[in-house]
């Protein structure tokens, strides 16, 4: 089991991590031990620094237990006043579960909804912020995981300084390999997790926060679990979580940020994404395939790529033909489009994409699927 | 790092648990890897055996992220109808954590409370449900991790059914140690976590549910996250989670399920756990200890013990001079009495807890307490 040589997961996350990581895992430790504690406090210096804040500054973070929604919903859930009013700018699925939480949370709200292919536009969301006074909260993703787009987190922040709106920021797949700094793009709450860029193990998501902005939560949350303010009170008052905290994830985390650091921090992640990006872009190209995205914002996380125009193509015997080869590709989840998905993150580098490229033309031929480099979208 | 001797952890969790059971995380599966998915579907299958039932008697299980409190507060924020009323059976701070829960939530509820050291009053349950009709659902704590109580679980679920009311079990530090039939005692809802008598890591807890009490709670969930419901039509749909499970801990616990069979299932590993607690309980007294609940429903789970009547006795130093050693032991959570907690349960011997109880003997010389066996509690 030691070498098991698990296939390499080109998704969104869960991710492939790296052999270090995964074996920080090999410990008991106990919630209230000092090792433990410090450890956590480590790691949340270390989260304020990737978000080019500190506490001096007036910022703090919060690890919240479970997946990166537990995290939004923390913060959506706990940030908005009863006579808040939320303005959710959607590009894609997850800009639309925001939207969901708010309404179950029975928060006012309002959506403003662009193509899945397009960056907002400001001009819009401008003239939103100017008509509706009664917008307190703004929130966007920054990269939307659905095709892989970056959104343009700090013209969005300008807006909201020059409107006087908090800002929430869902930097969930582009954290660690994206340089955020909270304070130039007047980020109030940022949201990522422990198994995205910064390569760790999923177990839990974490909120780096304005503290005036975190202050403000109190006796605001609509859940016990996950109340932003209670949780960051916990951890402050004596380093403990207010509920099991997932150990063996954390430790994994820790290690992870070390391995971050050893990369070169965001800058050198960014580089071996970018890489793998590059690498991935030009050899499917190469093979026929056709991006979704086809302008600047379309980043280095993940690419959406369309069906190819082959009447033989059938994505869920190509995903199989890979997944035995020991590649896992993601499917699509575009509304009106057909189109699956590689990712670019995780514990992979350019040598491992040209292989996936590799099974990816050895699959073509299998299937008989022979594609032009003029072959057109569906 | 691959022979680290961490602590021995005499706690309610994070536990000891394992090597094999740590081993099994060093892997990186996908979410949508059909190796996980069966792993997954494994692990729902097995814990409704353990709970003595199955999805053909009309039982379902649901794997949901975070801690142990999180499947608590989704059962709580799922169950009860906007018109419902939930009586809470209270005689620990878990008990006080659902009721915590439900209020946040608006849930009308009511509160029976019992001393610490108390069963809960079956006739006292019996005329508050005859009382008041409006009671739809009762909770109660099987195992009141604030003293290691017992309550009547069975009791209660003969009383609920004859009510007329749903049955939710929070059966977090109990399940895996003490054998629950779910249709013998009438239990709606079954709430444990990963990292408990199961022995595997924290990261995520389980709900065992009667299936109708299940479809009932559709659309009635007051969060996304914890949404019940909508979390076990995710997994029946397509095998999947709705959102990012912690992959790492789930193959860590199908190994622990395994580990829990070799053992002789519930019945060994109550059989070793219960060894565990004589020798502590003997050996504690021979040092002149003196448990906190003197009756026959104190269990095997953990142990609380006063504080011993002798000036020199200071908890914290106590607490750490044993960790120094390698033991970790926990602190009290009485309302009025000083105690502290020692856990029988996890990947530990009885052989563990002599080298515990020498370790006590050594600290207590050194810290020049002398304690007779007729010493009194304070």
């Amino acid at each position: 089991m030691l070498n098991s040589a698990d296939k390499l997961l080109f998704t969104p996350g869960p991710l492939t991590t790296s052999r270090t990581v995964k074996e920080a895992m090999l410990r008991d430790l106990g919630s209230r031990d000092t090792e433990f504690i410090s450890t956590v406090q480590l790691i949340r210096k270390e989260l304020l620094e990737l978000g080019n804040v500190s506490k001096e500054a007036g910022y703090e973070s919060v690890i919240i237990q479970g997946s990166g929604s537990f995290g939004i919903e923390a913060v959506i859930s706990s940030a908005l006043p009863a006579d808040g009013n939320l303005l959710i700018v959607i590009n894609g699925v997850y800009g639309e579960r925001i939207a969901k939480m708010a309404s179950i949370h029975h928060i006012p709200n309002s959506r403003l909804v662009f193509d899945e292919n397009e960056v907002p536009d400001m001009g819009a969301i401008r003239e939103e912020l100017k008509e509706d006074k009664s917008i307190t909260h703004l929130a966007v993703v920054h990269c939307e995981t659905t095709t892989g787009i970056i959104n343009p987190i700090t013209d969005i922040g300008n807006l909201c300084a020059e409107f006087g709106v908090k800002y929430i920021v869902d930097a969930m797949s582009s954290f660690g390999a994206y340089r955020v700094d909270l304070a130039a793009s007047h980020i109030d709450f940022l949201i990522s997790s422990s198994n995205k860029c910064i390569e760790g193990v999923p177990g839990f998501s974490f909120v780096i926060v304005k503290k005036d902005s975190l202050l403000a939560c109190e006796n605001q949350a609509r859940t016990l679990s996950l109340d932003l303010y209670a949780q960051w009170r916990g951890l402050e008052n004596d380093g403990q979580f207010r509920f099991t905290p997932p150990t063996h994830a954390i430790l994994a985390f820790a290690q992870a940020l070390k391995e971050l650091k050893k990369e070169g921090g965001v800058e050198g992640r960014a580089l071996r994404y970018q890489k793998n990006y590059k690498t991935l872009s030009e050899g499917m190209k190469a093979l026929g395939f056709i991006e979704y995205l086809d302008h600047a914002n379309k980043g280095y996380i993940i690419t959406c790529f369309h069906y190819p125009d082959h009447p033989a193509f059938n994505f869920k015997e190509f995903y199989s033909s890979l997944s035995d080869k020991g590649f896992v590709i993601y499917p699509g989840k575009l509304s009106k489009v057909d189109c699956f998905r590689i990712g670019n993150i995780g514990r992979i580098t350019d040598t491992d994409i040209s292989n996936l490229l590799s099974a990816i033309k050895a699959t073509l031929i299998t299937q008989s699927i022979q594609l032009s480099t003029s072959s057109q979208k569906i």
